[in-house]
């Protein structure tokens, strides 16, 4: 840190994000990507002709791509918000919406907290029911920003748009945002109920079920004020967010609508053979609704197994606090890299050799 | 604006992008793009192989480029900072450094006093001289944040290394920042200064000289202790701020540094061209070692003249502020679209038809 650093800024405490090693050895269950790489029609996009027209700026409105997600998700493009990631959404309505606080699970994707430390808020955290459900009542007229994943992270679990709507309709004075980032998995989205809350903003992502982690792109649904101002934001910081070649990524992913059902399919599908094969092996492993599980084994504590599985070539993700160091997130990889898991899993419980790569 | 827009924001008048017309219909001399594309190694960068490993993340700590441009510019990856774009790295460094305030030019890159008022600054602006230079005295011991493009937009204008010195000389307790998006087209580089000074950023584009205004790339070098404030920022808001592809690009384009250098002097070339074609027709050119002119003509109406440009197929950048609305920006293209350009001048000043497309 400098002594020239504004002070409110010197105890932030920065988001720590998954291991992101360079060098590709690793079989890599850690960071929630999907194992599976875009759709034929979108590496078409990686041309020479998109190539020389890098010169250009990008469109700052992103109007093509905006028309394009209305019409897959039955709204308008002035429904419509994108971000350089859904991190840079996050980050946006926190600043926008959060003057008078925020309140999200305790447990939950941890870069909120640091956003609410980042603008001085006044932040509640409510905790989960002890089986790590999230009630919706907790949220209830809490009179500021309320933001809830769903399905929630590290957890996988999920709740019902029908739940999720009493929130929208008891805080009709602050915003609501409902981070859909792992939806797309079995999950059930807020979007219809855009139309009835002028209160409500769906935050998704193109890094998970739409294999494009890499390209940095995330989308927001809400009512169009909504999106104005967090449009007055990105107008007020960076307003080509998006490069061209994302935008267009984007653009021909959408497009791409039933490769990636397809591969959300698979991916559910391994994730119930993964989770038969753990329980089979004794973990407790909470009914998951995202491309990841949340495990833990009564005879391995969490940090040991992370470190075992590291060591033998299997990157997962552990968190350190006290409520979940016993867990590890899995994310789902694809069959073959989850029988590589579960075999690697078998010998680390049984104190077995390491001969699985 | 919704009325959830915490009440800060409310007044603030965001940044206004040249236009980014997408229909490809104009001669585009607006935005001080590059006339050129990126080298074709760059375009190499665009395979299936890149496009793959769209699924993975990129790496957070840019470190590749961070040592490529290390390597380039003699100095340590510690020193480098990357962004999404230059945009991205001055609204980092006003939320970072500009807790006493910030101090820049009147006439001068527009988007200095958003950010200013975004983080709702004490803000000063100097008046540059009458024949628009700037005397970097003004700027000595201001004790605030001080922000120079050198050389400046939307003139051209450029000072030395030797006399920006006296300014982080005499202002240690706060960051000087050296804008220098424009430097590669003939200005003097203050990257020298930067072992010397611990209150020196110096924030660079390679949207300009480096052909990807698209890629959205930015970086800044700066004392270890100053980056790392900036690496703060980042993982405090987006901590996968700049694409896997982006990266790659980057990478390519450091590599390519004599396609560049060859273009910049091409550019400079038909930018001494025009300047003399203008002030043939009668216009106050100012010199320019950036890759755009600054220019008025007694004859015609700086307003007028951007109209009559773009009913005929030329898009030039037109300001409003009352010391600079007498004049166009008008962006170095190819050589042919610079022959093309004056002779549509020609036509306008002689009132003569429209037969240049």
């Amino acid at each position: 840190m400098s002594r020239f650093l504004r002070q409110s800024l010197t105890a932030l405490d920065a988001y720590t994000p998954g291991e992101q090693p360079q060098d590709m050895a690793y079989i890599k269950l850690n960071t929630n990507e999907s194992p599976y790489p875009p759709a034929p029609a979108v590496l078409q996009v990686l041309n020479r002709e998109q190539g020389e027209l890098l010169r250009l700026y990008p469109d700052p409105t992103g109007k093509a791509l905006k028309e394009s997600l209305a019409g897959l998700y039955g709204l308008a493009p002035e429904n419509v918000f994108l971000g350089n990631g859904s991190d840079e959404i996050l980050n946006f309505a926190f600043l926008a919406f959060g003057q008078r606080g925020a309140v999200f699970p305790q447990i939950s994707y941890g870069f909120y907290q640091v956003y609410g430390q980042l603008y001085n808020m006044d932040v509640r955290k409510i905790p989960l029911k002890e089986d790590f459900s999230l009630n919706c009542r907790d949220y209830c007229g809490q009179n500021r920003l309320v933001v809830i994943a769903n399905p929630n992270a590290p957890t996988g679990m999920a709740v019902s748009a029908e739940e999720i709507r009493q929130i929208p309709e008891t805080n009709r004075d602050s915003v609501v945002l409902i981070d859909e980032a792992y939806v797309d998995f079995g999950g059930e989205s807020c979007l219809p109920l855009i139309r009835e809350f002028d209160n409500l903003l769906v935050v998704r992502t193109f890094s998970k079920s739409r294999c494009l982690a890499g390209g940095r792109l995330g989308y927001a649904f809400g009512n169009p004020e909504l999106i104005r101002d967090l449009e007055k934001i990105q107008y007020s910081t960076n307003p080509y967010n998006i490069n061209r070649l994302t935008l267009a990524l984007g653009q021909a992913t959408v497009e791409a609508e039933d490769y990636y059902r397809a591969l959300c399919a698979r991916i559910m599908e391994s994730r119930r053979w993964t989770k038969e094969q753990l329980e089979a092996l004794g973990f407790a492993v909470l009914p998951s609704q995202a491309n990841f599980l949340f495990a833990k084994h009564p005879g391995i504590d969490g940090l040991e197994l992370y470190r075992q599985l590291k060591q033998r070539g299997i990157l997962v993700r552990h968190f350190t606090s006290p409520e979940i160091c016993q867990y590890n997130r899995i994310t789902i990889g694809t069959r073959s890299q989850m029988e590589v898991f579960v075999n690697t899993v078998k010998q680390i419980l049984s104190g077995g050799a390491y001969e699985n790569l």
